[in-house]
């Protein structure tokens, strides 16, 4: 285990993604996207993806610095071709292109088309609320990420398909980032690495039959991932999975049943509620809601209440005091990375 | 049990709530939502509700016949106050007015105050689906109808908040119309009254213990209803539940930790995919999505995949062949509901 400052991380990996082609301010959103995934707890969205985003681009499957072009826009809409530059370059770009649509417009829904790998989701959402909006965002895969069987169903059609959305409020806004199923493919993974079982209700074998274990999971033939709810509710997160796939996928043209260029598709709304009820009236109801969720009673097992995004920012709190943990295995991945590029870092 | 045509049923419904004080065609917009909702199999939602809405309209909580008047709008936005006029007729003309936004302007996202009873929501979005566009819908409830906890709580803080969406295919559009929590109240007071548990995990006592008996759920003091997810994945279903709140109630300006005028808070989305991938596109490339989907073998204990809606418009395919049938408690009630206003009907 090594301990870093979050700036030192953020420097590393601002140089391994210039070294990877991206001009400076790119390399610095996708670095700051991994060390904030990391400060907030969500190590799997961190720094460990120097390495895969690397050899992303070695395998040219995603295009540095590659220009956006927006396809078709309208004051509320557009499709913007991400070129297959870093989802986090993306998908930045297109958050503020919906909060700048909304600001004079009231909202606006942006698509695209050519996207990488977003990393995490809560991150543009959060950035929408920061501007005082409503921001609501879906990601779904291509066709090779269908891990998740439809309800009732034993054979892959969807991926994890993730849903976030986040409100401002008079602290840290409510910022929820879900996958619309039981359990994401990265963490059955890690539970047959580890030797253990995955919670009940969660995948299921190739022939359909409930199963705890990643092996019989991975067989050959694979299992599936369920849908969020299943069993007996799985029709819900298997509908929400399918909005995912229709409003970040399709809306832009892109066929589901195929294999798309890119990694996701991402899509993005943000809602100005100056339109509405005003900004200030709305963070400050969003804060009450949030209040008055907090002050029920916990339930037996629980200590308290908290609303989508609490634990996260404590996480980022307690982590900024503390400094970042760095696995050594891991560090050893950045450091390779970072020399395959060309960038040279003290071990 | 009683056989009618949906046509007697309709001239019923519309009958009584002429008899309320609507103008005939507003009655025939609450008639016509209630016997569909018979029709697609939603016998809760249906003509058993006259009795209700009867008392409703004596009481003075539902006005019929009001004005309904947009408090403030752009092109792609509105505040609509709805008068305490007929949910159904409220959110019909919402979902027009986006309608009518989106198809010029690409998009538009309407809220409401001083909302009714909306009964059945995909009724709304499907209502966008036939235009060809992608519909979006929310539903929160008064503070008073809070029975639903938040996740590791054991006190009532949300309503049960459907969410609906409904898109356009070559066939039937994909609807899915669904709470945010585990099973409606009124399925555990049915539970009750049948002398039936419930299904686990779905209800908690006052002390936040989980039970199956709904006369535990009752108590005194009451128990509440948990989150969609629950127990693992709470905090998905309790995330998407407060943002119902926000996007249907606090968007107008609706405080949730208060008791406002009304009933629900409603709010509907309707995007023109015509601005996006092209509305042929679009409604070709769902319908891919659904074939892909039901292209899968089905798990043990399931003979096929359907997507959301499949089995509400078979079960209305069925109904509308064979005549819809009334139990003869609920005509009892339809009847009573007829003379209370005023009018006869033969029994």
């Amino acid at each position: 285990m090594k301990k870093f400052t979050p700036e030192y991380l953020r420097k590393v990996a601002t140089d391994i993604f210039i070294g990877c082609g991206s001009p400076p301010n790119e390399a610095a959103i996708v670095a700051d996207d991994l060390v904030e995934s990391n400060l907030l707890g969500y190590d799997s969205h961190g720094i460990i993806r120097c390495e895969t985003y690397v050899e992303f681009v070695v395998s040219k499957r995603v295009v540095p610095g590659a220009p956006m072009r927006i396809e078709k826009e309208t004051p509320v809409t557009a499709i913007v071709d991400c070129g297959l530059n870093f989802g986090q370059v993306s998908a930045t770009l297109m958050a503020d292109i919906a909060c700048e649509k909304a600001a004079k417009s009231g909202m606006a829904y942006i698509v695209c088309k050519n996207g990488c790998h977003v990393g995490r989701m809560g991150s543009y959402v959060q950035r929408v609320a920061e501007r005082g909006m409503l921001g609501i965002a879906t990601s779904n895969n291509r066709k090779i990420g269908h891990v998740v069987a439809p309800w009732g169903g034993r054979e892959g059609r969807l991926g994890t398909n993730p849903f976030a959305y986040a409100a401002p409020t008079k602290g840290w806004p409510v910022v929820l980032d879900m996958s619309t199923c039981m359990i994401a493919e990265g963490k059955v993974y890690l539970a047959k690495q580890e030797g253990k079982s995955v919670p009940p209700g969660c995948i299921q074998d190739a022939d359909g039959k409930p199963t705890n274990d990643p092996n019989v999971f991975y067989g050959p033939p694979r299992g599936t991932v369920l849908p969020l709810g299943a069993p007996q509710f799985g029709y819900k997160g298997f509908g929400l999975s399918m909005m995912v796939e229709i409003m970040g996928g399709i809306m832009a043209g892109q066929d589901a049943t195929e294999n798309q260029p890119g990694f996701n598709g991402f899509s993005i709304i943000a809602i100005d509620p100056e339109f509405y009820c005003g900004r200030d009236t709305f963070s400050e109801l969003v804060n009450r809601l949030c209040e008055y969720q907090m002050s029920s009673a916990p339930a037996p097992g629980f200590k308290e209440v908290v609303v989508p995004g609490v634990y996260d920012f404590r996480t980022k709190e307690k982590r900024l005091a503390e400094g970042l943990f760095v696995d050594d295995q891991v560090w050893k991945m950045v450091v390779n990375s970072a020399k395959q590029v060309g960038v040279t870092i003290e071990e």
